[in-house]
């Protein structure tokens, strides 16, 4: 099959999570790195071609010259697609720019730093029918989409409670330095991070759990954020309160102080029948709770799993994949999309995930700010 | 030595409860069952005795019966402590009776029905100078007071989050039945439950673990209950946003419509420099986290625990006790304190934990009732 | 209910596995302490007899006056049945003295030193009509007897491999210690401790789970042990081939040298449809593997377990029980047997099983000594 | 940096284990396929090409003719190494005539079919100092390299056991089937698979485990093996008695009929001062015992562990890399020495390992021909 054309803005030497998704491309096997703007300073940039076996041709100084410059190329030779790798800041001019001149999209999360952004690039996506997907990467995971698959087919009854966190502790490290250390850190700096660290970075993962494995909407939120330590302005460790309907409550945890906690992000879902829990440090199983039944742990590779869990794992059963495959995953439905193949919902993130997540993050800041009130989303 | 001689309230044939609380003061030791009032029908109190090798005479009519009749006996002989295993709305009465009396008690968890009668009691335990035992039973495990102890030594730093929760499921079973069922299920009617279910049942004992691990005090909490289901009146689910300083925040979260859970009771402490967390239902395992080493698994009887930890577990590593020693553990301190032997602060859970845990349950309702407002404690 | 006149021969002040015997007894409340021969030194008896609360007169010299003071009491007060917790030397002659005199007998494992006396026990035992339980306590956990009953139903298929084993570490502490320090060791020396260490006192437990749980026998083994250290006179760690049919083979492991386990006693029997694992140091979970279904956990106090499960858990589910309460379990089906209640085989291991043990240690013992090769059990 | 030219033998389409070496290639990004024989049928071979994007004037009809072609081409242009990814019993050779013309290997397990051959391909890779890499996929875990360089170190103290163990289930759906058509599976016929299949083809991972992260020799060992069923005409199932020195005893345990088991390949090294155990169902944990501190839990990405295994894992802490990252590292090993870089013994399995692996099964063989005795290996 035809290998399809990637460019990438960001994501040069050093870059954990640029090198993230070129592995995950090439373990996809569907895209072909031919270009992009790998580094601000231009050299650096070329360097990082160079390595990579580039042709020096396709590293463009900026994205406007990587536009104007594919743009003249024939058809079949020019990038289709780009992924976004850089700070968040440029997530929503970027992708504003590569839409509207008629670029497919793969942008890492947050999608933008405002609302009105990630709606405004929604509209984009739709009025010029390009993809448009968002790293969301953890949907990527097969047992997430067997969660998925198993809430739809009515295996828990009624959903009764949801409850997802997302623990971490590396910024321990940070905060607990002198203060002019603090000072000079760009996390802790509302001016380049936005309006929350905690919340943005990690607790809207667990948010847009709750909502893929659900298929339900959250529809409004009660926060209580704190910055943990004194002199610190954005939120390091939160708790949300979260409703779903008339009798469904909920509550999504997030904290970047938790020392020792790696990326501990886990959802439950208990319904009045059955119940599911997944953890990510250990995403190959997916236990289903009873109150009659003995637990029962799913595992990828198994006929008993739905058709979109079993796509999404090659291995036989018992050999572990991990988070480059599911990033893989969501690289392996984008080129579906592309490709204009038929694929089921779920099989990346959108940009109307990305609004979703955006509105949360603003609703969760508000509420906190707004002395722990409730906010629709 | 001499064993205490005990009696009972409640807790007859077919009461999980009062057997619980039998076994574990046999297996202590530190006791011996001598009398009590064990059940409201008088033949069926006999029987009990009569079934349990106890003497007749010593199986009263009524709790007046018992003190009238215990009083006159000689000193020696005399019970000397009395266990309540009754319905939540007598412990207040008869806690009151026995101390007044003078005798030492150990009550069932929730202690009394209100805030007032908590307060009550506790004037009255200090002013006759007398043992009272609450039964927060998980407070008797020894990797809980492992953690209390690493906490104490300041193995955590700061502390910067906590969070407990406490879910079950069995209540699914009832409230999925049809109305008029519903209705006669006295656990679900106000009236003899009380003001909260999930809170007053469960909730409160991962209340009681945060204050007892950490020695902090939860000065306020924020709480978003639920019914779950319409018709039922009291919250069988909840979360709990609390603070227990100016940057020290957490959560609660209690609920009995999870399904498949069972007691799944856990705590996690989180610190500047390294963190613990512990589960109910795995109880010989304590785990500290921190950014820099490997996790470490502290387990019982090894010469790394703390003495109180050690104390709280007679089997050689590896095999393993559970809820029936961590209870006889509760018991043995009791007995120490009867005796007037020096015992550490922790060694069994007191009236002031029992107002701590009134206070909590009807701060987490008003807050409930008050749109989920702040409460003070 | 009345109580089982109990009498212990050994177990006085500071004896793990006799206080161990006392608790069970007391757990499960069918049995009452009253006297017996506590310790060598009488002085040292008789004070442990009244720390106890027992009466002196009671408290006997020896076993031989044991037996003759408590012939001559009314038969309603006469001690039935004796726990035998000595060193294991002392294990055969006080059975047989016990046993002769017609006590039931309740005694520590192994059963004996020769399979001779071993079968000379499993002769009296029948002759004489008595109870006999040998504490293989591990049959006494409600998972262990949910495998066995699951096995019985054939949810397994074919049985097609078995495999047990059991690690400890302890033994570390005393074989690195200077060779003077070895000598004086009692368990390594074996005139007292017979012709096997870790093999007769875990590895044979290991034997009887594979026996117990699939009603199978073992009917050859090939063994390698190991002194591990020069010096060292007697087996402490070892591995055993044995064949259970012509196309079942398996193997059991044990040591005592695996530094930092605990108790890790494990089995797993495999069949042609679905496998059964279970280990005793998380002893409240059961696996059942199939190559087509989700792994199920099977856990206590389930309506799903078979009965002999259920009644030997008496929590609610979620409230772990431990060793106590597997030894409890023992106890309790010794009384049934006493009382001459129906009870299902299985309730508590017999004469028999010592019998199979003593032949398994003899016959791995034999097979080393031969250059390993196939021994008949 | 320059990519290695990467020819491949077999793994056309549908074949899994030709698309794991792919994948892993591209993963560590040190290769480019640029040419092979992917199938017997030079047709699907070249429909293979052309999925892949490949010049078909490199999709060679044989390996004679890959080596012909290759070999006019400019050594810049030129296939450097071949990955060997055939039935078994072409990888000798393939892989001699590859090695003869100069090209590096990468060979799948086993490297041969005899010992003779092995050594042989030893030979032949020394006297023309080529590359000759072994997916021994396993070494390639980052834990396990932990666990060699921890073992290097000394923190075990004097290795006193070793453990190790590989069993699947899924040979069972075949061999209960119906006589006929077991007789059609070549897995079952020695003419295809040789002289073992569960030994092989997965008791050789184990054993191989075992030299890699103890750096000692397996010296002689005793089996026992297993046809499992009637009819059967190779081992299904066995236990390998092993020595690896004067006190240093084991044991390799490996079964195909374990029904429900996956790839449960575990490994335990059993020392004096502590003991490690590490299972490639959960690859990203090692556990270090000891009997005087607290288990401790090694996972990858902290600065704790040693070079070889950070260097073995590029995600951040927490997020789980899988079995393709451990075959990229084998991958990235080999680059490294086609490149004469510099690297530490260890970094991908040799031919070495090849001849270790052969002697082991002959060895294993001829043991349970001979009556269950010793052989040396």
């Amino acid at each position: 099959m035809r290998k399809l054309k990637l460019g990438m803005i960001g994501g040069g030497t050093g870059a954990f999570i640029g090198d993230a998704h070129r592995r995950a491309s090439r373990i996809c096997n569907d895209f072909e790195l031919v270009g992009g703007v790998f580094a601000v300073d231009y050299e650096k940039s070329k360097q990082f071609a160079l390595n990579e076996g580039l042709s020096l041709s396709r590293c463009y100084e900026s994205i406007d010259a990587l536009i104007t410059g594919e743009l003249v190329l024939p058809v079949e030779n020019r990038i289709e697609i780009v992924s976004i790798v850089t700070p968040n800041a440029f997530h929503y001019p970027f992708a504003k720019s590569l839409l509207s001149a008629g670029f497919h999209v793969v942008c890492e999360k947050p999608m933008t730093i405002t609302v009105e952004q990630a709606e405004e690039l929604e509209e984009l996506v739709a009025s010029n029918k390009l993809t448009f997907a968002l790293t969301h990467t953890y949907t990527g995971y097969p047992m997430i989409r067997q969660m998925k698959g198993l809430i739809e087919q009515g295996a828990l009854g009624t959903i009764q409670r949801v409850d997802a966190k997302y623990y971490q502790g590396w910024i321990n490290s940070i905060i607990h330095e002198t203060e002019s250390q603090i000072t000079g850190v760009w996390r802790l700096d509302p001016k380049y991070t936005g309006v929350s660290s905690c919340m943005a970075d990690i607790g809207v993962h667990a948010f847009n759990l709750i909502e893929y494995t659900t298929g339900l909407k959250v529809k409004e939120v009660l926060s209580d954020l704190s910055p943990v330590k004194e002199g610190i302005r954005l939120d390091l460790d939160g708790t949300v309160l979260i409703r779903l309907g008339e009798n469904l409550k909920g509550v999504i945890r997030a904290s970047q102080v938790c020392a020792g906690e790696e990326n501990n992000l886990t959802i439950a879902v208990y319904g009045s029948k059955a119940s599911l829990k997944w953890s990510q440090e250990n995403p190959n199983y997916l236990y289903l709770l009873s109150d009659t039944e003995p637990t029962k742990i799913y595992k990828p590779a198994h006929s008993y799993n739905n058709p979109s869990a079993e796509d999404s794992h090659s291995l036989p059963a018992g050999h572990p994949e991990g988070l480059y495959e599911a990033l893989a995953n969501i690289y392996k439905g984008v080129a579906k999309s592309v490709r204009g193949e038929t694929f089921r919902y779920g099989e990346f993130p959108t940009v109307h995930d990305g609004v979703r997540g955006m509105r949360f993050i603003y609703a969760v800041v508000e509420s906190n700010e707004k002395g722990n009130s409730w906010v629709q989303i």
